[in-house]
């Protein structure tokens, strides 16, 4: 902490789009064409240590102006505040945000009003962590677990955990956590990569990249399904004669089914061994999921990417729907909501696989599995965290990938900062990637 | 229609906040000062008969400007569409909206980015009800039941809803429709009021209103509890002791408890006789819900108003968690969602008393309530809808209220359309009222 009082002076926005879907980047059965972007959000304090917070909520490119005024509606909840006290207990923040009864009508807790709570609060975990001199997944794998549990907003969650449950998973998951950091600092945490299966690239490129993931190291790869039966059966059948039998194959619908339809396709590649299937159908849909599972099985079923808050999360492990729990980010209330989503997981025994790739998402989430295994779930048994190569040199702390496994961040903070001259470029529609773009188009037009 | 081919050529969108948080008019346990608010969009045309559609979306304050920020993001996919087109067939908006797959990744089908949708979609449907030259419900009602069924999008609802089965209800209910339409036109549709019972009303007034209520023919009022218990056993009993046993009383708590609250404090206020608890808990906690409707019964729960979308209810009526479905004309995606979840309650048998109050929620939903009574449920047995008598004046064709029912509108639309001079004087921050605020606070801060 610094010694004179330090408040936060201001809350900057800034609307950043990549432009990914010229190369069919990220393309699935619902996303042909995203534009990878982040509606960014950086906290400055009037500290003399010059430590800023950093945040943002991913979108895919139309709507991220949207975004950005969700964390403009925030901006009055935090300008003025004490960094200091803010740092010591963010929960102080959370509250506030969650509870603010005017914009609670906007969700309540979910879609873009929640992302931009989650993008500020997240901000403000990113500044408490280089405060504090510490990678976010070390500073909540070292907190004292009765004050981790009090960052938790357990409304809605009380008939499948309670505040008491989650201090004792969080007392028992602290035995061993000397040696499991430092076995993580040494081997890192194991990694999945998507790269090679983007329903956009052709067979020789799904070759070529599923090659090169074995040959790396990665035990598990993903492909993106859901757009057509035929193409499905024959890429499955691609992959998996590159990959072998194995190395585990993933599969992916982005929610193109409604559940009969996910329950037949499913069963359509099950000679291919698929490991999981993941978002076979609409998010909100826990029933569904749970009749998918119950017809697909032995295949896992995995979701959570669009899972708007821990009340759906509560759920789908209530309902017995999944077999794999995946967070993200980005998407819910910040990090003490992706806690609670945690501590549900451990509580019913089910692993954590989150989400990521997008812009960012690989260097957020990286922290909340590393904590996961250092003082929750003690394991990376099943576990694996998302990796999608894109992007990284956005950022000043970019994930690092070694033998499959992401190296754990040692530099102070939540990764979550970019390079301010990307912030730059592709600031949308100023910066100069865009403007340049906006140039061509308008010379396209006049010829 | 038109004569000459007519196109799109505006989108308006405003900004409207009425100051009611000074009344504590619509205060309840979860939004203790609510200044009720609208983002409102006007799509303009070309063509020489002027219509214009109207449609909104409800917010209770802060955020509104971020709603209006996700209608405008909408503006591309209208600007210069045939309204010809759109009118004969508003599906056509519908699935380019929905199915942007930008947009969606800022939902899916939920919070801002929705209710934006439903603004737009219902818009629409006001404009092919003004070029048709009936009110929406009656256009509804007298629609080919086919054409209805390829209005509604029944992604993520098959394994509940064919379209086979909505065409054989939506044929089975055009039996005796006719009848029913005279019916309507004479009698109405019954109400209910909730203008007695909000939080911030003190008892004397709650006896006035409740006592005021049955004099004018209600059979039905709602109280607001939640915030603490003996206040509302106190309450319950006055208001218990003011309507005598046979008109129904409803309670409603505005998501404020956790499963195993909700039952108790139910459970604490069932010598009452509570005809419904509405919104017991988390609107998105489906199995909750169940939980508590097999702990209070034969207190019915309720709930709706903030269920974001068809695939929630669906799984609300799946798993038994409901004894009466309260839509909102203005939180799912417009008229075709709604249309879906009318044939949802209806397959499952419950029947549905809509949410309204709010700005113009009244002038919306009685449209789909009066479709669901002509040409779908066929019944007003256990319907009721809510009636709230906030701010009907600043509509250009308002509910008319006549001993306690709905009077059915004649007027061509959805009787969206606020008047010029409410727009004009209710706009946020610019308009004649705000202005004047902000100049009186200034004045106030200076001395």
């Amino acid at each position: 902490m610094s010694p004179t009082p330090a408040r936060i002076i201001a809350v900057d926005t800034h609307d950043i789009r990549f432009p990914t879907s010229r190369e069919l980047d990220g393309s699935d059965a619902m996303n042909p064409d995203p534009d990878y972007s982040a509606a960014y959000v950086v906290l400055r304090t009037d500290a003399a240590d010059g430590h800023e917070g950093h945040g943002f909520a991913f979108t895919i490119g139309r709507g991220n102006e949207v975004q950005v005024a969700a964390i403009d509606a925030l901006r009055g909840h935090l300008i003025g505040r004490s960094a200091d006290d803010l740092c010591a207990d963010p929960s102080l923040l959370n509250r506030d945000l969650i509870g603010d009864s005017q914009l609670r009508w906007l969700g309540p807790e979910k879609g873009v009003m929640h992302m931009a709570i989650g993008a500020v609060v997240n901000a403000v975990w990113d500044l408490a962590a280089k405060r504090a001199g510490l990678p976010l997944w070390r500073l909540l794998a070292e907190a004292d677990p009765a004050w981790l549990v009090r960052q938790i907003d357990f409304r809605y969650l009380t008939d499948a955990l309670t505040p008491e449950e989650a201090l004792t998973l969080l007392r028992r998951g602290r035995e061993g956590a000397e040696e499991r950091t430092a076995r993580l600092l040494e081997r890192g945490y194991p990694a999945y990569t998507t790269s090679p299966g983007w329903l956009g690239y052709d067979d020789e490129k799904l070759t070529r990249l599923a090659a090169r993931a074995v040959a790396d190291g990665f035990r598990q790869i993903k492909l993106k399904v859901g757009a057509d039966l035929d193409d499905d059966i024959r890429r499955c059948r691609v992959a998996r004669s590159v990959i072998g039998p194995d190395v585990r194959m993933a599969v992916d619908a982005n929610q193109r089914w409604d559940v009969d339809e996910a329950i037949r396709w499913t069963k359509a590649l099950a000679e291919f061994d698929p490991y999981w299937i993941e978002e076979p159908t609409s998010p909100d849909d826990i029933l569904g999921h749970a009749a998918v599972r119950r017809a697909v099985a032995p295949v896992k079923v995995a979701t959570g990417e669009h899972v708007h808050n821990r009340i759906v999360f509560k759920q789908l492990l209530q309902a017995g729907a999944l077999d794999v729990v995946q967070i993200d980010a980005a998407r819910v209330g910040g990090v003490p909501e992706n806690l609670a989503i945690l501590l549900l997981a451990a509580k019913f025994g089910v692993p954590v696989c989150p989400h990521a790739g997008g812009v960012g998402l690989c260097e957020l989430v990286q922290h909340l599995s590393m904590f996961d295994y250092v003082a929750l779930s003690g394991t990376t048994e099943d576990r694996v965290i998302e990796y999608v190569d894109h992007l990284h040199d956005h950022f000043l702390d970019p994930v690092v990938i070694h033998e499959a496994h992401y190296r754990a961040p040692t530099a102070p903070g939540f990764s979550a900062a970019m390079r301010p001259e990307s912030l730059a470029r592709f600031t949308y529609p100023g910066g100069a990637f865009w403007a340049a773009d906006l140039d061509e188009r308008k010379k396209g037009q006049a010829v």
